[in-house]
Formats: C-alpha cells, structure tokens, sequence
C-alpha cells in the first residue's frame, strides 16, 4: 500500500467518527454524499480517499457501515493495544489520560515521568510518578510505543532526544516548541498557542 | 489585504515561536534559511509566506528580528485583548486557562459554564463556576470573543448553536465531534482522537 497524505489519514478519522456515531444508531449504510456532508468535504474527495484502500460500496447502494468502519479502524492501526508512557505528569497529562477515547481506542498507559523530585514517587491517576532518568532502563522492560510530552518549552529537544534513545518511535507533542526527530520518528504536534493564533487572526481579519 | 491560507498562518505562529526565541536570546537578525530550518520548511516558502504581507528584510542582511516579530505578531492579531469563555469546567479547560502562554497571548477567561448541578457555583481556578444556560443573556454583558468548548461528545452541536446565537464568532473545539458552524464563524478542533489515529497510522505503515 502507498504512502497516504497526513490529510487523508485525518479525514479517515473524521469519517470514522461518524460512522462510530451511525454504528451507535444501528444504521447498516451511508453513502460517499453523507459521509461527506458530516465531515466537511465533498463526496468525491471520499471516494477518492477510500479508493486508496481498495474498492468500498456498491454503486446505488451506498457503503456497509459496520464494513466500512471495520477497515477504517484497521487502516488507522486501531485493534490492537499501543502502549504510552506520559512524560510531564501535570494536566495536560492528566486530561489525556482521563479522556474515554484513549483507552477505547487501545491507548495504555505504561508509565508516567517526571524531573520534579517533588512529583517522583507520588501517585498520579492510579500510576506512580517515576524519575525521567529511569526511561531508557524501563523502556527495555516496558517497550512503549508512544510518549506523550507534556512538559514546558524549555529543553524539549533533550527530552525529545532521550525519548528517541529509548527506542520510541511516536511522540504526542504538546510542548510550546518545534522539535526536530530523526527519520524514523513521528511527531505529531498539539500546539495550544498555534491554535489561538490562528482563532486571533481569523478575528482580526474579518469582514 | 487578501484572504490567506491556513496553512500560511500555521507557519506564521510557528516563525514567531523561533523569532521569540531569538528575542530572549537578544539577537538582532535572522534569514529565511535560519527561520525555514528551524520551523521545517524552505526558505523560498518563508520568503513566499512573508510577501503576503509587504516586503521585510534586506538581500544578505536578513530580516530585523524585533521588526519581523511585531509586525507578525501584528499580523495574528496579537497584541489585544481576547475575551474568552470556557464551556465545560473539566481538566481541559482547567489546563488550558493554566497555561502560560494562553494569558500571553492577551487571552482572559471571562467566565466558566457547566450544565451540571454538582458544579455550578463552585470556584474553579479562580472563577465562580456558571450556569451555562445564561451564557446568552451573560454574552450581552461580558462581551466574550472565542469560546473554549471542551464538553463530551454528546450534544456538542447544541453548545455551538448556543455560542452562536450567544454572538461568539470563534469556537476552539476540543469535543471529539465535528460540528458545524454557520459562515462567519471560526471553529478550530484539536481532537485528540485524531491525533491518537494519526500515530497509530504511522505506527502501523512503518518500514
């Protein structure tokens, strides 16, 4: 299968949010015009992003929902357990780890770390706050597969760095800076001040 | 001035972040080489990305650091005050009026909405926990500009036609829903599910 665009992975998500939400209702199928109208884009832009996949539907007929929703979910990687340590045990952290789609989705937390001496060692949402500089030793035993990062801008890219020494290959950034991984890596970045921005200049530039 | 991607106004927050760097850092210069390395771009696309806005820099002296840095900062509207309300009193909405750059960037909390009794009325993070049935007659006086939507998944569409009708004309979503907003009215999502997809993807497509 080829290399697909970051924003065709994200628009497959956006349809499986609906689809999850027909499967809820019971409904059997929906078509490329539906999906498109709940998710902000055309039904031609769906065909296209499914036709990457394999075919999908039947003309006249519409798709299977429960068939569809199956292999979007197997696409996406979704099915089986992802293992996540969350470094930064504050309350970005912390909401994440409380919202109901990351376990739903196989999201696992493994370990949660932090450098304050005055967080190690304390209870955290059912986990024990380790020390950061035990990562790469548990990294063996635990062998995550993602770290969250939420900790302050400063010193991100060592942190980044000692991640990637543990041998992770996916980071969740929510760190206020930009960090540079080597090839190999993915980082998705969740950039509050990004988004604020970019509400602040759609305010300012209206009509 | 005409309408510019989103796209461009993403690379403009992330130019900033690097020019307040260099900013702290005082240095005086930077180059579309410097600014492209550090924000994972090219510098033909900074150089493109900074025409829409009038010509800045100087061949071979580079760009001004404090003069780049208001006129985007300028640009993203930054620089005045935002008032915001946050719509569900919950560990996301607490983190995000925690953080640090959210008050930077002239945002204020203008008040804190629930629907559930239990917490209507209680102090949270400094404020008096409201109603959300009066956001609308609450709006008249309070003024806000972008409201923080950061309730389940259930019923987000109804939150949004109350913002609307409340007069908001920016929504920053964290609910795991798609919503729709009526023209004239800037709906940023950060949906941690899609994010979570995104890395399972990568995870599961590697070499």
């Amino acid at each position: 299968m080829k290399r697909i665009a970051d924003s065709t992975v994200r628009r497959l998500s956006v349809y499986l949010r609906y689809l999850e939400e027909l499967e809820a209702r019971s409904i059997a199928t929906t078509s490329s015009d539906e999906l498109a109208a709940h998710s902000g884009t055309t039904s031609a832009q769906v065909r296209k992003d499914l036709s990457f996949f394999g075919s999908f539907g039947k003309r006249g007929l519409g798709y299977s929902v429960p068939e569809l929703t199956a292999r979007i979910r197997q696409i996406l990687g979704l099915g089986r357990e992802w293992r996540v340590v969350i470094v930064g045990a504050g309350k970005i952290g912390s909401a994440l780890s409380a919202y109901r789609g990351f376990t739903q989705r196989g999201f696992t937390v493994v370990g949660v770390y932090d450098n304050d001496p005055s967080k190690i060692g304390k209870r955290w949402n059912g986990e024990t706050i380790r020390d950061i500089s035990a990562l790469e030793t548990d990294a063996v035993r635990d062998r995550p597969d993602i770290a969250v990062l939420a900790i302050p801008a400063d010193d991100v890219q060592g942190e980044v760095d000692r991640i990637v020494r543990a041998g992770i290959k996916a980071i969740l950034n929510f760190a206020p800076a930009q960090v540079i991984a080597p090839p190999g890596v993915t980082i998705k970045n969740v950039n509050m001040a990004m988004e604020l921005e970019g509400l602040s200049y759609a305010l300012s530039h209206r009509e």
